[in-house]
């Protein structure tokens, strides 16, 4: 089979360019005679690797010189631990549940501090993103917690909470790279790579150094604390070194592209492609509420019939439309176009929409 | 450069075979039209992929039915957290440290239980396995913890120790599939895969079902807990997906080889190549004290003068023998010959040591 155009939501579609580079230096990295994945995180070699990655993520995304980046192993679900466990201080935090995942965060959370839920959209299905101007932020909140763009639900935050001078941290995984994040309005901000940046098994945090702190929690694990994480920069044990190496490809390939202002105008235009048609079609109809809330990356809808969604998904299956189910909880369709889906994977998706629409209304 | 001989002791060598395949199925995993990287670890192919490594490991280490084979991540460092999280009911367990990794899981164990340490090898820098057969196991520990083969030192089990009924846990990264292990007789062992199965980011825990409990210390991460693994069949969240299709590969060139007895011979052949030399040497010596604890995997040896260790090292990766420095902390030379390592590379250093004694004695 040809390669297919992969709505998956991760893991998802990666560059072609960065694939063909990884599988050309698979016998035999840059002249080392090895693989990355053979490689001693000691040696110069990955040490440049790492060292590269964190310089272009840093160029990507303007990150300010007192943040901190760390690779850090596990995906989003040990971040869910990791940020109460290195940020509780008067052991309260408040969060806002946009989502499954915000929800799931806000439930490991309950494990190491008292969660305060300060907004939900829980009553319309998680459809919309709730009016976060002016929010019941607890006074002795540590840290207010979002999840910026809800991979499930297709919503993403377009203007940050109004937290009211506490610190923001926020779960960005489904939109990390999407477009450039202001880092200085986070305290801490973190993605799982798996759904727009490399393989999975890696979590990116950006962390503001004065929340880096050596005084937490004293149960936190050592492969939780960023305290050892950044005085070890990534390396205090054995690091996920392929994947930190696929993601410093994608980094590369990035900044090839143009950077993140140009990918943020390829992805807005390229959403537009299929919002477009859905916004004028009757057949399907997108699930989230609020036009303005909006993601670019993941586009959730619906045709209403079951059997027909079924059958949808099964027949873009056989034109290489491949994941194109809701997620296994909501149903439906979800189309998720990440960085690495070119506009003609989308345009070639609506076209096979309007066929079926005319086949089978 | 074409490929060198790699010594590392993890990341470490993989069979040349697995690396071709992992090139040559990268932009099209089995007509799927995607890489393994980019797959929905909900998918069909990928379910095929986890599920026939576990298959694969089973066969290979004969594990019994009433046992859980889990993917996990994060490699020792988490396991260190995670075995002590799971496993505590009294709240008291028993350590026998024999070099850094004893030693450092230990450490994080005590943020969870009261640890004894019931033997240690520390009064001779860690350069034998102390008697174990009669050791003051505690009544009520919950479990009697070793490393069984000691990467830096050099060292390994040979019999397992008497714990007097006690559930032994082991940490078998650094022998994991260089033999066969006799599970029956742990409660618990595991290894993180980046020594002698993969790439970095993952760790196999093998866990006896009565050991994997739902009712744990409530403060243990979703993400360490074995109960939701085991139940969610190592997919409850985005596993380190690309990671364990290469264990898998290696699974299956383990099978190809012959399996784990045909392992253990070669390795044995392979490893006595180079001791047979040590032993004849009295330029070289080999560090570990009693000849029987020596390790089939990590062989550590000095010449007794920096300068010339250096320059040994040096020399050697200029004829592409190449991460031959000890560990970080205890320096000389070090030969990590993990199942990859072929007997011809075992054989080219030996040669190459006796040009250099020849030359610099």
């Amino acid at each position: 089979m040809s390669r297919v155009y992969n709505f998956s939501a991760g893991p998802a579609m990666l560059p072609e360019e960065v694939l063909q580079e990884a599988a050309a230096d698979m016998m035999d990295y840059h002249g080392s005679g090895q693989s990355v994945m053979e490689m001693s995180h000691r040696s110069a070699e990955f040490k440049a690797i790492i060292e590269t990655a964190e310089q272009d993520i840093r160029e990507l995304l303007d990150i300010p010189d007192n943040y901190q980046v760390l690779f850090m192993q596990g995906g989003g679900n040990q971040q869910f631990a990791a940020v109460p466990l290195n940020l509780a201080q008067n052991g309260v935090a408040d969060y806002i549940l946009t989502g499954q995942w915000s929800k799931k965060a806000a439930k490991e959370a309950e494990k190491y501090l008292k969660v305060n839920v300060i907004a939900s959209s829980a009553d319309k299905t998680f459809s919309y993103i709730p009016d976060c101007s002016d929010l019941p932020v607890s006074e002795d909140a540590d840290y207010v917690y979002i999840c910026e763009n809800n991979t499930i639900y297709g919503t993403k935050y377009k203007t940050l909470p109004n937290t009211k001078g506490k610190e923001l941290v926020a779960d960005v995984s489904s939109c990390f790279l999407s477009e450039k994040h202001d880092v200085k309005k986070y305290g801490v901000l973190w993605g799982g790579v798996q759904k727009n940046v490399g393989p999975a098994g890696c979590a990116i945090v950006i962390a503001r150094n004065d929340l880096i702190r050596e005084d937490i929690n004293p149960i936190t694990p050592v492969m939780m604390n960023y305290k050892i994480t950044a005085d070890n920069h990534s390396l205090y044990n054995t690091p996920p070194c392929y994947t930190i190496y696929i993601c410093g490809l994608v980094f590369q390939w990035l900044k090839r592209m143009g950077g993140l202002d140009e990918m943020k105008r390829r992805n807005v235009e390229k959403a537009s492609v299929l919002y477009d048609y859905l916004d004028g079609s009757d057949f399907f109809h997108g699930t989230v509420t609020n036009k303005e809330d909006r993601s670019l990356m993941n586009v959730p809808f619906v045709i209403g019939d079951k059997d027909l969604e079924k059958k949808f998904i099964q027949e873009a299956k056989e034109a290489s439309l491949v994941n194109l189910g809701g997620h296994r909880t909501v149903g439906g369709m979800r189309a998720s176009i990440y960085n690495a889906m070119p506009k003609a994977g989308v345009e070639k998706l609506v076209d096979f929409m309007e066929q079926f629409e005319k086949a089978n209304r």
